[in-house]
């Protein structure tokens, strides 16, 4: 079957020969030097004038890809991909435009980069210092693989069912009574949300949250075309009396709330006031989406039960991590709900990713089955409060003139007011100069200007100890307060 | 901070200490059997009339929650959740319905469920059979991990460094010439369409593809609302000469293929056909989506190289992937393609699920660097050319009469046309009592329902052998063509 042009095609003659061409010296079937045949021959060849050949021909040869010579022949001088591009390549930024996703925040794409530079202290990082990861106990589960060895193939629509099992009796301990069949596995807490964006809502509907909130450092609603209403927090929690009135104003289908151990607040929501969120939305008929990340990483008490541990009306779906007390790289979280949303939620994903990597599914299994979580937790929990309890520390040493801050009772973060006024972008930039990674407020709360979200997770102790001061002195100086 | 119905609520006081009452009884604080206080010391505490308290008592005891006894007393007497349940759940299913994502085809469903039943044989899976999953080198490799330990933390935005040098480095042997910084790590190539549907196309636009295709056994694209414009198909692969027509009709903004194998029909394009699709999208610049998940699994003769071997224009987005031919539940793949593409669709995996497993990524790196993936590969070969035989076989002694196909030259699949009229619905049913699970033909192209997609790759091979000659019965049956 040799090749001709298509006389049938809007494509003129010559120029279908000549992308014919182009094509057989970027193959390399004409390499650089070949002499290539005659035009009478290439006539004959492609069933076409002569003239056409010499048309396509002198085009070549001024493109820079052939070179005639006084005797008539023809030879290949170049083989570069720019001079063979028949075409300009497709305007690609506008399809990178053309798409319906949000892109991340400037600042967040900054700081995703940013987090990969080396020699960085990440004073801001929602993750484990690699320290606490347990990457001793992670190779010792692989090594033991043979006592119940893992899945290479796919796994079934809702995740692995031992795993289910598994975190169905962690879920009762922490008061939530529930079976394997109404768990889904999502990889990581992040995309539950993302499915619920697309599996739950409609376009044009809208949730309640926390503001500040995690969810408005990325995009997962908004590019659903779903808008975020933040109602405002106190030290209790997110504040409830106005719940009702903007249901109805804003035509709210849920209300997403981090009650223990806000991110990026740190707030623990009281008992009092979860009692009360749970009649107001159970009188609205607001479905509540928990996310219960940092649940386990309390200080000196156990937080109380979550929401959905009195759920009678089944008002909650309830999202669960193994990111911030065990690994962020297992990708391995979960969801709690009513069965339909389950199957459609489990729907979704199959058609997303097949569902999550089965090896992780496994370690995770392992993890929780064999009560190795429980005691890694305990670890866990020790070492972040020391953490604490030195970033806190350093806060009174360093910032006392110039910021404010509760001090944490659990999870990772302690949210900073400037109390001068300090260009945060400068700051920002400054810092990074420096080798100091910032998370600024305003990723969480656009009015959040004068805040800092510092977490006392990621960096090692001398880091924290050193990126801590040196910020303090770098907005003092940005502030013209003297040093003492 | 004792609790106090709230005045300035539209919810009426009664109900407010119903609901109030109801969640002491659901946390167990006021157990069954507890003697609550008396109505005037309730009044008291809740600073309401006493009228408004009997009512509340009143509406609990008719809904046997509380006893009153003669003496005045009140007792709890129940503490079950659905008398709890203080309005009715939310309508779930009108949430399940609200979501824009599209549900998956019935029969997918149906499929999905039915593949972790017991028992049951699989003559359409697109999965290599567990015996053919190298389990035992996957564990060698974990036991191994002390030489190139892994990481427990958040990977980059575009995966693991290791990974995509060691992508780049094999795609260089498929003739693909790339760099990591143009590879961005997706949990299998499912998620690049994923990402791609979201991130580069705008709603209302429409995508070619062949016709029959994997693509129309998910909802990817139509759930961003974006079209799918089939195209038919020959022996050579999608049929190039209404490309023009259909793009400017259809205003399609990409062309999605799967030119090596493709899944269901196993066709392979030729290498003219390929030089024609390269010169008409070029010339049209229209991009392509190359999706190349079965390209190792070849029988006699490697296949033509991938389109974006050639691709001079930048045209080409490439797909790969690990799952069919070394473990689909690592969900690892990677898409190769400009380098301001890989960054829109890294940024849109951040806000989606922070990128994919980092023990899956791990493990992937190991099978490419340290040469295990080539050398399975061959392994996976042979085994999957003696399946091919052996089903091409099967069907020749049983099929002749009422169907007809093509020998596949790699891949999973053998495109069964059955010649006979068959209620495809009834047999799909009738298979599945008999224990045997089918993809009818239709599920990736409505109009195909007189094909099947056989799989040899993942039933045993008893179980191909018994099973293609229980359908073969089974349809001669249904059809009422007397056995021999
Ligand atoms: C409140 C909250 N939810 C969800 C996530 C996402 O975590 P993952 O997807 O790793 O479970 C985070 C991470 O920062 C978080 O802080
Ligand atoms: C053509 C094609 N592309 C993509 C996929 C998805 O595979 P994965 O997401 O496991 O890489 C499949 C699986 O059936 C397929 O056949």
């Amino acid at each position: 079957m040799e090749w001709k042009p298509d006389l049938s095609s809007e494509t003129p003659l010559y120029s279908q020969i000549k992308d014919f061409i182009k094509n057989k010296i970027s193959l390399g079937e004409w390499a650089v030097g070949t002499k290539i045949p005659s035009q009478r021959a290439l006539a004959e060849r492609f069933d076409v004038n002569r003239s056409t050949v010499v048309t396509a021909l002198s085009d070549l040869i001024a493109e820079g890809l052939l070179e005639g010579n006084t005797r008539g022949g023809t030879r290949v001088i170049n083989n570069s991909w720019n001079l063979l591009a028949a075409s300009p390549p497709p305007d690609w930024s506008s399809y990178v435009q053309a798409g319906t996703y949000y892109p991340n925040q400037p600042a967040i794409q900054h700081i995703n980069r940013a987090e990969f530079q080396d020699g960085i202290i990440r004073l801001g990082t929602g993750e484990l210092s690699p320290e606490l990861l347990p990457s001793e106990e992670m190779k010792k589960i692989f090594e033991n693989s043979s006592l119940n060895p893992f899945s290479l193939g796919y796994e079934e629509p809702k995740g692995n069912q031992y795993l289910r099992e598994q975190i169905a009796a962690y879920l009762q301990g922490i008061g939530v009574q529930t079976s394997p069949s109404n768990i889904l596995i999502v990889s990581g807490s992040l995309q539950a949300l993302q499915l619920i964006s697309i599996g739950l809502l409609q376009r044009g509907s809208s949730i309640l949250l926390e503001k500040p909130s995690y969810l408005y450092s990325v995009h997962v609603f908004q590019s659903s075309a779903i808008k975020l209403v933040g109602l405002p927090m106190d030290e209790e929690g997110i504040q409830t009396n106005q719940i009702s009135r903007y249901k109805e104003g804003y035509n709210a289908s849920l209300l997403y709330t981090i009650p223990t151990f806000h991110n990026p607040t740190s707030t623990l929501m009281s008992e009092p006031r979860r009692q009360e969120l749970m009649r107001i939305c159970a009188d609205e008929g607001l479905p509540i989406i928990e996310d219960d990340a940092y649940r386990e990483l309390w200080f000196e008490t156990p937080p109380p039960p979550p929401l959905k541990s009195r759920d009678p009306n089944a008002l909650v779906l309830y999202l669960g991590s193994l990111s911030k007390t065990l690994s962020p790289g297992l990708r391995i979280g979960w969801v709690v709900a009513p069965e339909p949303v389950i199957d459609r939620l489990a729907d979704i994903k199959m058609q997303n990713d097949y569902g999550s990597s089965s090896v992780s599914q496994w370690a995770a299994a392992e993890w929780l089955g064999r009560g190795l979580y429980q005691e890694h937790l305990v670890y866990v929990r020790e070492q972040l409060k020391r953490r604490r309890d030195l970033a806190v520390q350093l806060l009174k040493s360093n910032f006392t003139e110039i910021a404010s801050w509760s001090v944490p009772a659990g999870g990772f973060y302690i949210w900073v007011r400037l109390i001068v006024d300090v260009p945060m972008q400068m700051l920002f930039e400054r810092a990074l100069k420096a080798g100091i990674l910032l998370n600024p407020g305003s990723i969480y709360d656009r009015n959040a200007g004068s805040y800092l979200r510092i977490s006392y997770a990621y960096a090692k102790l001398h880091e924290l100890e050193w990126g801590i001061e040196y910020l303090a002195e770098m907005i003092k100086e940005l502030v013209g307060v003297s040093k003492k």
